[in-house]
């Protein structure tokens, strides 16, 4: 939480939340350029799932109640063209999570297409990698997936897509202590965040991370006239010691389309993680999706561009 | 080079060496399974290019004499559906290198349609971050662009891209201690290497990296009966912490296709590198391809991916 003591810090309740982005939604705050806002969100399911839930709960959704987003906040003085700087100052994380297999969702959503759910609790303190039943263990690094400003074209537009106004963007390295710019696409930038995660690969594969409830700290300030085409970032650090000290297992699609490299890439490494741990198909699926990384090795090469996934080795050491 | 003691040790130099893949190669040296091979390899001009080279060079590159890989080695014994397992055990770098962007070539091949070259030299003891004119430091990682083996299919493969059976994978993490697999598709597999870069980022996005000639140790072992569907690999550590300790700058690009999402980071990036630094778009480009990194940060929320793009904070330190 912020405790410079130079900014004026507001609040917002998980209930203050609305799960689509429309420009004409009521503020639930205004904030002068500057203040700092504590920010309690909702997990991604929207409070559907608890440590007491089964899988038929996720068989069972209610979609339009899927990835609420605290917000939204009315920024003083904000207006097209401008862009919104969210500083990351803080999670406070809540110590439970869980991942899924939606069915219709996920890279592979043709090939895994039962419903599938992993339930976590870690230690919100200490963070320490949770543990995934007996055999592996996901080192955590808490961060928002969602956090984004409305869109300027009227109407109601669905929260799951990201779009140039960010949104449901799911980068892991919007940890604590990241500096986002998003593009303001209207007055007030109306700005909101949530669907925290305690830890994701890149790439999300199966279409889940470790869900998780948090409060999330963040100050924002306005720069004026930036005309940002997409959102940009900073991090304050490295992004992947928290992961990578014991270095990787690779595998790799190679293939003139870069989609189906990826999917390659990832339908390989659960293989492997199947044969070399002996876990289930969607076990494994599902780890690839909270500690994996889909990088482009090369896009140069034509025809063939490499989309590679890294599985850290140390989840299993 | 290998100094353990325990292995017959070969070596091949540059001479030996072929630009394309033909599974009637005739060998130019065969192994057992767990030899080691000290192989001298060109730069991925064949030669063509030096520190006296201008501009000039690139646009008269004779193209059927580029990435030139040294091989092919017959391994005994083996044979279609074993995997060839390359350790690499050490690189001998030379010391200097070049960048080009080469007209027709590259990620933005579009927007870059002059050609350009940029010289490099750095010290091959100590690895020191390499200059780029006075205002950058590119951190070094030597590795082989191009390590293959020939694919079953009769007849001449070109050089440029990879395949299932490797070669022109431009994974910059198949550097010191890294181990490869590969598919092997002929007997004696026909192993060849080369393309040595002394730093590269993922994705080459220029389409080329620091390409320096080097002299690279090898181990070659069999693995039987693996039937791989693409080549996978292993780190012995992290990959990224030659680069990483300041942190990055990082700019997204949101699409429904992979491939424009990429372009458009890529481009988001150099215009960042033109305000911040003022760097020439060419210079910003080239520097892109030698240090920042593709990753894919979601693949899940659909319609829209997100392919960021990663930035090292010391290369401006």
């Amino acid at each position: 939480m912020c405790q410079c003591g130079q900014h004026t810090i507001h609040a917002l309740g998980k209930q203050q939340s609305h799960c689509g982005w429309d420009c004409d939604n009521r503020p639930e705050l205004t904030v002068a350029p500057g203040d700092c806002i504590d920010i309690e969100v909702h997990d991604a399911s929207g409070g559907q799932l608890s440590l007491d839930s089964g899988v038929d709960d996720v068989i069972n959704f209610d979609f339009d109640r899927i990835n609420p987003v605290t917000g939204p906040v009315w920024v003083e003085g904000a207006e097209p063209g401008d862009a919104l700087k969210v500083t990351l100052l803080d999670y406070e994380p809540s110590g439970w999570g869980w991942t899924a297999n939606i069915p219709g969702f996920g890279l592979l959503a043709d090939e895994f297409e039962e419903a599938a759910l992993h339930l976590w609790q870690y230690d919100p303190d200490s963070l320490s990698p949770a543990l995934f039943n007996e055999f592996a263990k996901v080192p955590l690094k808490p961060f928002a997936g969602t956090i984004g400003v409305a869109p300027p074209e009227k109407g109601f537009h669905s929260i799951v897509p990201p779009r140039r106004w960010g949104g449901n963007m799911d980068i892991r390295d919007l940890a604590k202590g990241s500096e986002l710019w998003l593009p303001v696409g209207v007055e007030g930038a109306l700005f909101s965040i949530g669907d925290t995660h305690a830890a994701q690969g890149d790439g999300e594969v199966c279409g889940t991370a470790i869900e998780s409830p948090m409060t999330v700290s963040v100050k924002l300030e306005l720069e004026k006239a930036q005309n940002l085409p997409a959102p940009k970032f900073a991090t304050p650090g490295p992004v992947t010691r928290h992961l990578d000290a014991e270095g990787y297992h690779v595998t790799t699609g190679v293939n003139h389309d870069l989609m189906t490299a990826a999917r390659d890439a990832v339908r390989y490494m659960i293989d492997e993680l199947q044969k070399q741990h002996q876990l289930a198909a969607m076990d494994a699926y599902m780890l690839c999706s909270v500690c994996g990384d889909l990088r482009i090795s090369e896009i140069v090469d034509a025809p063939n561009w490499i989309v590679s996934f890294y599985f850290p080795k140390s989840v299993f050491s």
